[in-house]
């Protein structure tokens, strides 16, 4: 395995480039000429792939298929081929793994599902940093079925679940901080408590190396348009331990969760596996196009692919010491997601100014300027140069006053 | 308004055709050389328009807008938008529908929502006949929510909702027979009960002249994969009217549904109107293929259209009777949804050799062949040929026995 450094020098970091193990699979994607885009943890690039697969899906097997492609197409089995693929980079097996709907709706569904399985079903906890759509998914939920929501403290949900039991719903990766949880140790409290966890892996999958099995984790999902480059909107996934899928109910039944969708029987009757967390018709031009997407991590170890990420963020990291600039990241050399989040209070107009000159990075109110680092396609050159720019930025503008304001764009 | 009569030959269909103020809309379809596509009412053949929007959502705001496309394309508001065209062919104001997620996630969201505005919240209701995915979700959300299904005999769901109260699921078109439900009698019975209607729109939306506003309708959800041509599994819509809207809460209280999404605030707060259904982030490239489609009917008048497609029903109709072939669809002149059901003990068989020949209708155990006829691309000449064949098929073709199959593919 190559251990990446952190480069003093651009020409340290070019000799990394020309080293890495990874460097021909930039070319599998898609990228604008001069620009330098570090906004992966929101909605990767597109891979040749994957527009190579939507066109087919709509001018070939749409427009000439029509209604045949459901079997010739294998549009049918799309779903769960693409989540056994998924499977690979998220440590579990082929057929506990089906895509399906948005994260907003997996979370949902799983939490729901996961209720009867706790000791103390009347209790469902969400940490107040967790992602906005998990905490409102959780408080509909809670609504809906008339079980208590716990918000506990950032950090604090796993000791909340050692003492009322219940459900938690816990991202992997911090959206914010790209703070890394231990997935391992987690699952040892909710199971000495008898407490179930259902993970929230879209900020982690693609661009760390989760190991679900491992973890001992039993219900996931994830979102797959982030790090696994699927496209806007592209459907999310569902994992689902195979010894635990039997004795759950998704409260969205809908009919492609039915072993036997098409005898058109009156009662529901599930698929055995984490297939019966389908409900609707899947939307195959996106769901193509995540599946085209998929082909690019087929020759990937996610193990390599993750040490790289890491290595990215570190020289971030270390650069943006250099300039004073705080951050909210985990450090060198600590286990991070594929961002990382600096701190500046007029954060706002400088990420601007970073994309007036075609760097393309995110920013979060009130400070947090957030840089992504797919090991996928971005370069340690790339990183070096957006520091480059980020420091020339801070050394020559100056403005009267923080300015914040909201970015209005999908995280 | 045209009248379209019942041609008694093939020249008269001939005539009928040319004389088709719908005629030039064919145009705008990609529809393969030699195939007759009578299947529309399971998945709509792909509009020129669909195949471009979503070449350019993939290869030019995906590739190359990435991330910035969700302001600078207008992907924000697609759904919204493409509700709002979907609106004018159901009757409603343009801000009361959204498109999102599947009929059968939607069926959930407005169920769920509609039982607290239900008299008695302690029913569901939904026919026997009903399509299956309508009765899973209200099976799946009642055990959820602890609240009883009364399973109602065919054409008795409003005498139900007379005697018990509670929340009715009930389709506009009858997926199996196209039978008309009068919905503004039902909403009548609904309203005197103080029960709510959830409509299914599914295989009305784009060939029948649906009018929610007149009939009072309260609460929708519809297909656009069918007659709306939106592509494979295009997304959804819903519709609320808007003096409910802001008694109702979603459960699947995704941040798409926020006030504001991107404040990232822990507590939900819904927007005002049909949007507040909205749960997470939506598939763009399914979402513009529809977007597209909808621009095949920005000129067309759905009366007129209505008008078309129930006259090629009416001739499938009589040719039927001159073959024997009984049907379970209503007659000639009388309302009907785009398909006729022909009914034989081996239509499995007859409908494979129609495919065969590049007639392609499907079947629905244990004995109908479904025709759909939409009137924007299906010539009179189309049903007359397609008559024929089957004529001719009745007459030469023999089989020992039954041969019940199911087919599998999406209605």
């Amino acid at each position: 395995m190559m251990n990446y450094s952190i480069p003093a020098s651009r020409d340290a970091a070019a000799t990394l480039d020309r080293d890495d193990p990874l460097a021909s699979v930039r070319d599998r994607f898609h990228l604008p000429d001069g620009m330098l885009y570090l906004d992966g943890h929101s909605l990767g690039p597109a891979p040749k792939s994957a527009l190579a697969a939507v066109t087919g899906a709509s001018g070939q097997e749409w427009a000439n298929g029509l209604i045949r492609s459901w079997n010739d197409a294998g549009w049918m089995d799309l779903p769960l081929k693409a989540g056994g693929r998924i499977a690979r980079l998220i440590g579990a097996e082929p057929q506990d793994v089906i895509v399906c709907d948005s994260v907003s709706i997996n979370l949902f569904k799983l939490a729901a599902a996961a209720l009867p399985l706790a000791k103390n079903s009347d209790t469902l906890i969400v940490e107040e940093d967790e992602f906005p759509t998990d905490q409102y998914i959780i408080e509909g939920l809670g609504n809906l079925v008339g079980v208590k929501l716990i918000r506990a403290k950032a950090g604090e949900g796993a000791a909340a679940l050692a003492e009322h039991g219940g459900v938690l719903v816990k991202s992997v990766v911090n959206y914010r901080t790209a703070t890394v949880v231990d997935m391992s140790e987690h699952e040892q409290i909710a199971q000495q408590s008898d407490g179930v966890i259902v993970w929230d892996l879209s900020h982690a999958t693609g661009v760390i190396d989760v190991d679900l099995k491992t973890a001992g984790a039993r219900l996931a999902t994830g979102c797959t348009y982030k790090y696994v480059n699927g496209g806007p909107g592209a459907p999310a996934f569902v994992y689902v331990k195979s010894d635990v899928a039997a004795e759950l109910t998704s409260p969205l039944s809908g009919w492609m969760g039915h072993a036997s969708p098409f005898e058109f029987t009156s009662r529901y009757s599930p698929k055995d596996n984490a297939a019966r967390f389908s409900a609707g018709t899947p939307p195959i031009l996106s769901l193509s196009a995540l599946s085209g997407a998929l082909n690019v991590f087929d020759a990937i170890e996610m193990r390599i692919a993750a040490a790289k990420a890491r290595a990215l963020g570190d020289l971030c990291v270390a650069r943006a010491a250099q300039m004073d600039l705080p951050t909210i990241s985990p450090g060198i050399g600590e286990n991070r997601g594929g961002h990382v989040s600096l701190l500046h209070e007029n954060g706002y107009a400088i990420v601007q100014a970073l994309i007036a000159d075609n760097i393309i990075a995110d920013f979060r109110a009130p400070d947090a300027m957030r840089f992504g680092f797919s090991p996928l396609y971005v370069r340690f050159t790339d990183v070096w140069d957006a520091m480059d720019r980020l420091e020339n930025i801070l050394a020559t503008r100056s403005w009267d006053k923080p300015q914040f304001k909201t970015q209005s764009a999908v995280t």
